[in-house]
């Protein structure tokens, strides 16, 4: 019987364990999209208890204490700290099987350096222990960052926001590279006119000028994209629930703009389309222009549940995946970009693991051996963020296009804790790989050229690919 | 190599079996959903052969046989009960990795005690030692049913039936449990306006008063639900292509009812949608008022051979997977109940396996704290209730919520002889398990914890969720 | 550790080797749907080198390298063939875990005899020799095709094809069986117009008679057939991105098509569909007369990127899975044909493997007792064609129908060199049948079945399938 979380952990095979601890183990993480607080890292926070780390904020926890009966006062509630840690210890051994407790006890070990398991026995010990740590210099978030040989981390901004944490970052003398990401998604948001005209205000101050139509708007986001771009950006991100590409014709859209700008009329369904459809384009030349990679999430459906959207606002734990066909308007999307010569890299990540081989042979319609792996089937992504998930991933990302060529993983996660998931990702990585080479599907022979694939998915290609050589 | 069938089938590790043996096997069988005659247990009905218990009304076995060339007088024709029994033993070779491969000789050794393959060659001795023990009394419905450790069995019911048989059975001394299930559709499938009025006339017999208005029928609906639950109905089940929530007007709605009602117009498609919705809607508040459990069964597409349905009726093998995108509208189902704190336990029951992962992380939406396991996602149902259709539902369960708090398995038959696919489903639960410990996955330390979720997923969970305790 | 590609390649266990060895290994090779250039075969063309016989027309090598950052020119442009073969052999290893890394060695080893791995210091050597045998007479397409035991190859050819080719191989003494397949699909692609007419123009000299009227359409459709049929045809081929199934009335066909034929109004989205429709239900009225067997392949989306096909033209990298929701339309299709009797033998393919237990589901919904497999789930297609893709069709096909009565393999491929995925296919399924065996889920006293269903399905079940014994 193999043992739990052992130094083995995931590595079915010799070929696999050597792999992962010759090529993967040592090498430093890129995390080139995350939700990190950058003001956190500015001011190197300092964590008061281990409820705080990782109850404050972590959606997925709370969906599985919601589901294992936990009343809400200790989950997002005023419940002491400690209070709230013991019902999630109490909810730990029913999440059995699912990655939350993989990731919890990866996290106790590599992080604080607990060998138990974690269950109501255990809570209090593990509790005060962990606490007692994250209250030494030792814990302060860049110094977590730090021991867990982060090289690179990426935020995920808005185009109003100041970036003052990012440029306060760079002045210091922190060694791990932090930038901010640009993703413009509330500037399309125009289905919900209120919000969308309050956002609209924010980003007038962030440039100083009045956007009352749709050219005022695009030369604002323009200009904070430069000034992202000024601050190290080099990444966009959308989320998107799917692909837009209905046809319009641009005076249309100013239409659409101005009037839902004067707060005149809320535009109808398919002006909102043709909006999104408009944004999602110009967005796309900016990246070209500037020649950063742009990043697709596609398939999340959120806010569902509108009784706890007011109470608690937006991801807190009511999203989910949606199955939205997106075939037709992702190609039509690109194909423009494409057929401007304006198609920058692109990375796509896909929420419905039904559609995992669609995204992937879509996406290789665009290569075109201007650099390798320019389209990417990014990695697995939030509810795929799993032993299966990522196999998947791998697995279609190998039979439909170039595993060799993967930018490979990223925590995407809002809590300085969630590095262990690249040592998760990188095991598994290398457990595939093993067991192929030792199943007779990839020859033995290849295999320095096999160790150098692990090396360049878990960081070069990423490295290169960002252009962070 | 391992044996077939034998003790340890299906159980791949030493801590699987383990598991199984120790925590599974011996527990009774709550079969929450099933669609058995009630009749026949009130009667204690005694079969005359294999041929009619077998072959009667299943129409697994008929499709296979259609696909294996066999001519329909063979099949639901008027073909003497041996001849059709050996037809379907000729099949039964070529179906070898089909489901029915492993159900067939399961239910000939765990129920007959036959320890033979069925073919050709075995038939006639088969089908002589089962009619043999069929017409003894050992075989009558109620003791195969007690024989295989039954303690509760819910049946599906109209809500225009008497449930005459239901309470013939309470009143005798049977020790099982038989309940009736509350199943709603004909109500709502207003789509064949005359199939449709003569249903709403069977239920003016049932109340004893007429139907003309919608707000008649929301009342004749709620009278027969109250004596449902008189009879100790507490779960009710809807059959769905997809989820209905196409926005409405009350008014709208009882136009409708009333015309179609009248017979003067038939429901145009969008008045269908809308008709459904509030249907759906209606129903799920009186199990909300009256706590019970309500199932939805999504994603079938029924009576697709126009040819044999006209020949043969309904559920006669000619239903398949159907491929709806139902993210939004079971979203904004389940949030409008939600919103007006309506919204009853819930099991999801999804056919169409692309959604499995979907559909359990948009149930998730609506756990609320108030009890373990609100929201289920219900066993792989019809064509997924197989080997791998169950691994995937369990493995979506554990990746997207919480395996431990699943109610586990049930029959969906129309068979007495379904019961050892309760076995089928333990041995594939304590098969994931037990390789999970083995293989470093899951602590053996936790393995008391372990045995008790074989248990619960087995046995208790769902004695808790009914309120059967 | 198992060698790469030894005599035991993908066959994980005894009974699976066994298996394999004795029952799959020694049997003809029957390829009933390929795209092989019958003039090639017809002239018994000799290839001058080995990128040309490799990277002449497979998209599949053409998206690998363009995914590898290979420029165009080394690709389809004009550069020596060695120098294109070059980028092929450096961008073979970043295709590890990709099916062409498989395809490819196994195409070196069981074509060639060559027992290196292909990569950049192999490259020079494996060029010269292999393209050292292709000018030999041992390696014409004659003799390829002989070597590898191919005994029946099925083309794909359009209505208006003059099957000269065909003929001439006819009346040559080649022992190989090389028929015509009927794929009209540019009879019904009314979407473009001019192509459109053009085509007509094209089949209207094939016929010898103006086709100005839908039923002038209809009339030289049947006169081709017919002469397909004396050429030895019995099979069609269809590529589709949906079914198409929108009721129509035949005078709305009739004047979408004289109105189009005309040049003087382009058809409506609506009205394409109608026509589509007609053509399907058509074409399937002449296949069922007959008694031919009708194959549909469906899900791709093609011609993504404007800008190669403008370059390029069709089938040249740029298409991919799409996502039709095709549950209803395909139902629709069918059960218009089946009520009226005219249900021809049906292979279905698809191109989305989460539709994969839909499609076979649906399929098994129209199987009428008549003949044993009438309705058939195609092999794993194109982006699914890999050995998970095929497992998974296996698999889908073994839980939901009859895995035993299936058709098999075929290469569906450009290339004389694609045999070996016939050995490729029938590892994989003596794989999993014997994994069973070895793992208790079949019974070991069946092997003599078992044997007989590999060889079945290897062979014999095409052979009768298709009427050529």
């Amino acid at each position: 019987m193999k043992p739990f979380l052992d130094a083995d952990f995931l590595l079915q095979t010799g070929t696999a364990a050597k792999l992962y601890h010759e090529h993967a183990a040592g090498l430093p993480i890129i995390d080139y999209h995350c939700h990190l607080d950058p003001q956190m890292i500015a001011n190197d926070y300092q964590f008061d208890n281990l409820a705080e780390v990782w109850l404050g904020g972590d959606h997925y926890k709370w969906r599985a204490m919601r589901a294992n009966g936990t009343p809400e006062e200790y989950i997002t509630g005023n419940k002491p700290p400690y209070e709230k840690f013991a019902r999630w210890a109490e909810t730990m051994p029913y999440a059995m099987r699912n990655p939350l407790y993989h990731w919890t006890h990866l996290e106790l070990n590599r992080i604080f350096g607990i060998d138990k398991i974690l269950n109501p026995s255990s809570a209090r010990e593990i509790y005060d222990e962990c606490t007692a740590l994250l209250r030494t210099p030792e814990f302060s978030v860049r110094r977590i960052m730090q021991r867990m040989n982060v090289e690179t981390v990426c935020t995920t901004d808005d185009p109003a926001d100041s970036l003052e944490h990012h440029l306060a970052i760079r002045d210091s003398e922190f060694p791990i590279r932090v930038l901010p990401t640009w993703r413009p998604d509330k500037a399309a948001a125009i289905d919900n006119p209120l919000d969308y005209i309050a956002y609209i205000e924010r980003l007038e101050e962030a440039v100083g000028f009045a956007i009352l139509t749709f050219d005022d708007l695009i030369d604002a986001l323009q200009q904070r994209h430069d000034f992202f771009a000024s601050a190290g950006c080099c990444i966009s991100d959308h989320g998107l629930e799917t692909f837009y590409a209905t046809p319009y014709i641009d005076d249309e859209v100013r239409i659409i703009f101005r009037r839902t700008r004067a707060g005149k009329k809320a535009p109808a369904p398919v002006e909102i389309e043709k909006f999104r459809s408009a944004m999602l384009y110009e967005g796309a030349l900016m990246d070209a222009h500037a020649g950063w990679v742009q990043q697709f999430h596609v398939g999340a459906i959120r806010n569902n549940n509108t009784r706890m959207y007011d109470r608690l606002g937006p991801d807190t734990g009511f999203d989910a995946i949606g199955d939205p066909n997106f075939a037709l308007p992702m190609n039509r999307f690109f194909d423009r970009l494409n057929s401007k010569g304006m198609l920058a890299k692109t990375i796509l990540y896909n929420l419905n693991p039904r559609d995992n081989e669609l995204l992937v042979a879509n996406a290789y319609n665009f290569n075109d051996g201007s650099l390798p792996g320019k389209m990417q089937f990014g990695a697995a992504w939030w509810f795929l963020d799993q032993m299966k998930g990522m196999e998947d991933q791998l697995n279609a990302l190998s039979a439909e296009g170039l595993l060799s060529r993967f930018v490979g993983m990223l925590t995407d996660s809002r809590s300085f804790l969630s590095y262990p998931r690249h040592e998760y990702f990188r095991r598994i990585l290398c457990n595939l790989l093993g067991n192929d080479v030792e199943n007779g599907l990839l020859p033995a022979s290849e295999l320095p050229f096999i160790g150098q694939m692990v090396e360049n998915i878990s960081y070069y290609n990423a490295k290169t690919y960002f252009g962070w050589e």
